[in-house]
């Protein structure tokens, strides 16, 4: 192979000036997230949408698909995991997705998701899906054009190529299979629980955890599991997230809630678990497909894996509890470690999915996953989306929404036009598991070192086999790589029926 | 007036363009001082020059230079106070001085003054003049050209022209006088104060103020006097500043010492002084002259007088007292309102500038006018500098600064390359002592409002004589018009022989 060395230079410098605006742009919503001043809002938004069109028109310069597209056939005869090869499939991949799309297309989808967002807002307060109808209309039809451009010429339909955005190379068949394979065993675990001898008692969660040894304490846990606060930060904010400012800049946010000790502690670990992806990408590929994280599931496997697998396990509590202890004293006095942990995996069906466990939170996303397909393909029509929310709950969670405000309005997602992101959520959840087993199965007792404080190995684990591997792999392929098989349901199943089996003592199958 | 209004607005369009990339580029350096993770710095430095360069590049486009140019010619017959010609006249002024510097020229200081700051950094650490000596005289060379190349063909000498640039129009000759006519008195009042009968309590100040308290606290007189916490925000960090990142953005930064309360407090009202200016801008003048501060000086006089006029009056603490007795219990327990108001005004001879009291401070600067001027008309070579700054201190207040690390080296300024902006503290120092006078002899007894923590008057009359001006008069106008005379160290000798005297109980002139 001869490549072209001036314009593989070109294309990684336009890249890297497009990721180093994207990054300014990505600092001043952070900024915006963190305590701006409520009057600088509307400058704020001018300063942040001039950038991203900046960044638009950097990534979208025909000179650089064409460029892409020569060098793509020089990389040919290398190994696709090759890093030069990843580079190159990965920026024609985005050339191609974001060309096809006219500025015209891209300026009222902002438009529409800034409305959207304002309207699912009011919607929700007023909790009247009346007020939301109008614009998630508009924004499913504008991604429903944007799924059949890209979609042209392809054999994907065009919910699949939204999906595609956010899970590279995922199909839509083979996710219903697995998702199939997890419903089934989850609604059996679910009745199985509600009937178990065993409860846990909630209300140790829900005592006096004051705000600011939460903080200390969260800030202490993340850096116990391997979050590197020289290269992040940890912050609060109203709704949590991971951002990362640079090669050594990832901040993480969380929230409190000082008579709830799992919103503020699980969510800081399950945002150190993105944050760790993201601190253990390789550098010098930073802005650059091999040092860009693999797809939205991989992401969140690794932030399920630390909140769920680490942090809702015994001997993460063998370890933690003594040292929550003295963090909330005198709070924990007369509580055990059992009690705690199975206080903290409760398994009860709700209606919020962000507030919902283990065993019932894919439910609530194979509800969507369902429904947006429809509301893409045209089979559902947003006048019909509330009832068809609300029976879907019932059937699968035995519980009606008493309103659209905890039912089909509680998620802003589709108002910001992000329509094929929720089945990401269950890839993650479902990737944890299997790469826990994995990494369990390599490393040896990790319940021995969770006990005495050190995840160390965990970490250095996932670096290895995930984070270094940046987008030189599909997401399927790094996982089948790092375990040995396909993505399943299998591993999060016994994952759940062991843990919830042994917790409220029920038989097991 | 015919004025060309698509060149009008062109020229607008592309200052306000500018201005939006400057506010993200300080908003990063703002976050950059609060708080960015170590790691992020090289990263950071990237993002920022990257901005700057197109900040120069759009406001040096020899295509904008042209229209304001013509412009220039067609707001002519306008009240040179007129918004419209403030704003081609202060827009044309910066492109006139902005294209006399090539490129090559801006890109050698920048490098010179970031390698300049860490030069200055370990030399100051190291207390090691000879470790700066070599980058100092690289700075003071580079500012020389520059000096020179904009002072060609004008009446000003290559230090007026740097001068120029943080206090427009400013001429040495008349600060020259003016900081004579101050330096004489202050020497003698210095001398009486030493020799007064009357002696403060310093240790009331180096007690237990806890971070905590003091930040509560602080945030409160910020509010009471009138910064507008929907419109800014207050933070810490380790050198102060004041920042604005939009027209209604505007952070301010303090720092606490849990053992000494002046510097978290009356920096908090010295910040909040210019927190105010930057909000009392008229809005819809953002990014553009009408709506910009008329120079440093004048920034200056709005932070020395909430500092000093009210946060070191005797009436200010009328009203502070009981609320800073409650917000450090028990601390003022056995501290009187006029104890602590004496603590306050102490004046000691020091040898470090920011630490200084308001009678010794301007001795402080007066001495570095001297020597920078000196250093750029090369009377004064670099390797002499640290024994005339020596002998000056000895001359001037009565110290021999015992190392460089706490005489010559302890200032940043010289090393970032700002040469010619130390007379504008004391342009400020002037400024606020005569517009504080003329306020009080405006709105009647000003003691009495302060007493019952009225600010407001105050306030709305610095709004109107000097913030809502923006640039549509020069510094020394300015003054004139809200004062009735031009700007002289009249109002500030008096004001401090009366304060001073009366604490101090000596006999008065």
């Amino acid at each position: 192979m001869t490549l072209d060395q001036k314009k593989w230079n070109t294309v990684c410098d336009k890249a890297r000036e497009a990721m180093l605006l994207q990054t300014v742009a990505d600092t001043l919503e952070w900024d915006e997230r963190t305590g701006m001043p409520r009057g600088g809002g509307d400058y704020r938004a001018d300063q942040v949408s001039y950038l991203r069109a900046m960044v638009h028109r950097i990534r979208t310069e025909p000179a650089h698909g064409e460029m892409l597209q020569q060098l793509s056939e020089q990389v040919g005869e290398l190994d696709p995991q090759d890093d030069l090869a990843a580079t190159v499939r990965g920026l024609r991949r985005n050339f191609m997705r974001d060309h096809r799309l006219p500025e015209a297309l891209v300026e009222r989808i902002a438009r529409a998701t800034v409305k959207g967002q304002q309207c699912w807002d009011a919607a929700r307060r007023a909790d009247d899906f009346s007020l939301f109808r109008d614009s998630l209309s508009e924004v499913v039809e504008l991604k429903r054009e944007v799924g059949q451009r890209i979609a042209e010429g392809s054999e994907k339909s065009p919910y699949e190529t939204l999906l595609d955005e956010y899970e590279p190379d995922a199909r839509v068949e083979s996710l219903q299979t697995m998702f199939n394979d997890l419903r089934g065993p989850l609604v059996q675990l679910i009745e199985q629980i509600r009937e178990a001898p065993q409860q846990p008692d909630r209300s140790l969660l829900q005592r006096d955890y004051s705000v600011a040894a939460q903080r200390e304490f969260s800030r202490f846990v993340a850096s116990a599991i391997g979050f590197d606060f020289d290269r992040g930060r940890l912050d609060e904010t109203s709704h949590p997230f991971c951002t990362t400012l640079g090669p050594s800049d990832c901040r993480i946010l969380t929230r409190y809630d000082a008579r709830w000790l799992p919103s503020g502690l699980l969510g800081t670990m399950h945002e150190a678990g993105h944050g760790m992806y993201e601190q253990g990408l390789r550098r010098e590929w930073f802005g650059l497909p091999p040092g860009s994280y693999c797809s939205l599931g991989i992401h969140e496997s690794q932030s399920r894996l630390w909140e769920n697998q680490v942090g809702r396990s015994r001997s993460f509590w063998s370890w933690a509890f003594d040292h929550a202890k003295k963090a909330f004293a005198p709070t924990l006095d007369n509580v055990t470690a059992n009690g705690l942990h199975f206080a903290i995996n409760q398994v009860q069906p709700s209606l919020i999915r962000v507030e919902a466990d283990e065993a019932t939170y894919n439910l609530h996303i194979i509800i969507r996953f369902d429904l947006e397909q429809r509301l893409i393909d045209g089979t559902l029509l947003v006048d019909d989306l509330p009832d068809a929310w609300n029976l879907a709950y019932e059937r699968d969670l035995g519980i009606r929404p008493p309103s659209d405000a905890n039912g089909v309005l509680q998620d802003v997602h589709w108002s910001a036009g992000l329509i094929g992101y929720f089945p990401t959520y269950t890839i993650g959840n479902l990737a944890s598991a299997q790469l826990f087993d994995a990494a369990a199965a390599e490393l040896g007792d990790l319940d021995l070192a969770f006990a005495r404080g050190d995840f160390l190995p965990l970490q250095q684990w996932l670096r290895e086999k995930i984070h270094r591997r940046g987008q030189c792999e599909s997401g399927e392929s790094l996982v089948q790589n790092a375990t040995g098989r396909p993505l399943s349901a299998d591993s999060l199943v016994a994952y759940l029926r062991n843990k919830l089996g042994n917790l409220y003592r029920f038989e097991m199958p």
